[in-house]
């Protein structure tokens, strides 16, 4: 059986990766999705269990400490992490599953888990990145220069993953996510038991 | 500028690599092909330039010592290789380069070329391998013996190749060989230059 593969995307906030891996998500009801928890408020709309789970404090740091986080990382004051059981289990499935997390975490992911996926999602340019941060209409200024000015140290950042997708619109760069995870499950170290299987003298499909 | 991609196929002999490359050549014009040098006998049809250079053993030796070859290999008593200076040009221009060759020359390639993308090719089964390698109508018993002898050592070189697809169908197999060299063609370390530019205040598209 092919082994699950563990996908890893983050880019610059403001790039748009969570309406990017949403159309991926719609489009690809095959990839298993991780829900992350964090401490931030819950924003209108969102529910607990399907965008996040919504924890206290307290509550996750209480996670952290029992070792149940893949990674966790603390961004503009809020813990966000990535609860590590249900990744496990789905992985020794052979199920992909999908991570949107920001640069810290997926540091930490590609240290424990270097065999993932992880692809790096850039704006067009930092002028277009400018217009949507301004468009979301929840940021305050301050917020909007800070997110602007780490955008840079975090594109620099973009040369530890693998890959590399320009969002110029959502469905163009949630294909090309698409189709670097369809070429990606080829890959030989996923596929090993096919291989060995294949050295017998038996039909392998 | 993205950085050309060196693309190596190999695959155990009768898997049909030849067939694959050719439909994968004709639906992606885009791909440069290297065409390879020999020292076997050309078969009816084929040309010098075109699907071979065709050499005699002197010339080639003459070859390896000037250090004209990407890789060599004796097969069967032949010699083959990959000229290497048309491959640099190319990569250089950003242009993506086909080399079809066997294990042996392909992992001499690896050595120089750690980036490129090792493609494995397999036949769905032994039986099946068996099937094609009789139906070539090219084999002598003997000859045919050791090729699928041989079949078995080569599956496991295959686990030196980043990507395995099974030849199940010529059309199938030539459509997710393309996928993959799409995909590959946003690794990062092709795309540093645009990266880089990303961080300046411009548009990069």
């Amino acid at each position: 059986m092919r082994k699950g593969l563990l996908i890893v995307i983050s880019g610059p906030s403001g790039t748009g990766k969570g309406t990017v891996c949403d159309v991926l998500r719609k489009n690809n009801p095959d990839i298993a999705y991780s829900v992350s928890a964090t401490t931030r408020a819950s924003r209108p709309g969102e529910k607990n269990g399907v965008n996040y789970y919504f924890h206290t404090r307290e509550e996750f740091e209480r996670m952290i400490e029992n070792g149940e986080l893949l990674e966790w990382a603390e961004v503009y004051g809020n813990y966000y992490g990535t609860p590590l059981k249900k990744i496990e289990e789905k992985l020794a499935q052979g199920i992909d599953i999908l991570l949107e997390i920001d640069t810290q975490g997926a540091m930490n992911v590609k240290k424990k888990c270097p065999d993932g996926l992880f692809i790096f999602l850039v704006p067009p340019s930092l002028t277009e990145l400018e217009k949507r941060l301004n468009g979301r209409g929840t940021e305050t200024q301050e917020s909007l220069d800070r997110r602007l000015g780490s955008a840079v140290a975090e594109i620099e950042m973009g040369k530890e993953y693998r890959y590399v997708v320009v969002n110029k619109s959502v469905e163009t760069a949630a294909n090309e996510i698409a189709e670097i995870i369809k070429a990606e499950r080829h890959r030989t170290d996923l596929n090993i038991d096919m291989l060995n299987s294949l050295k017998q003298r038996k039909e392998i499909l």
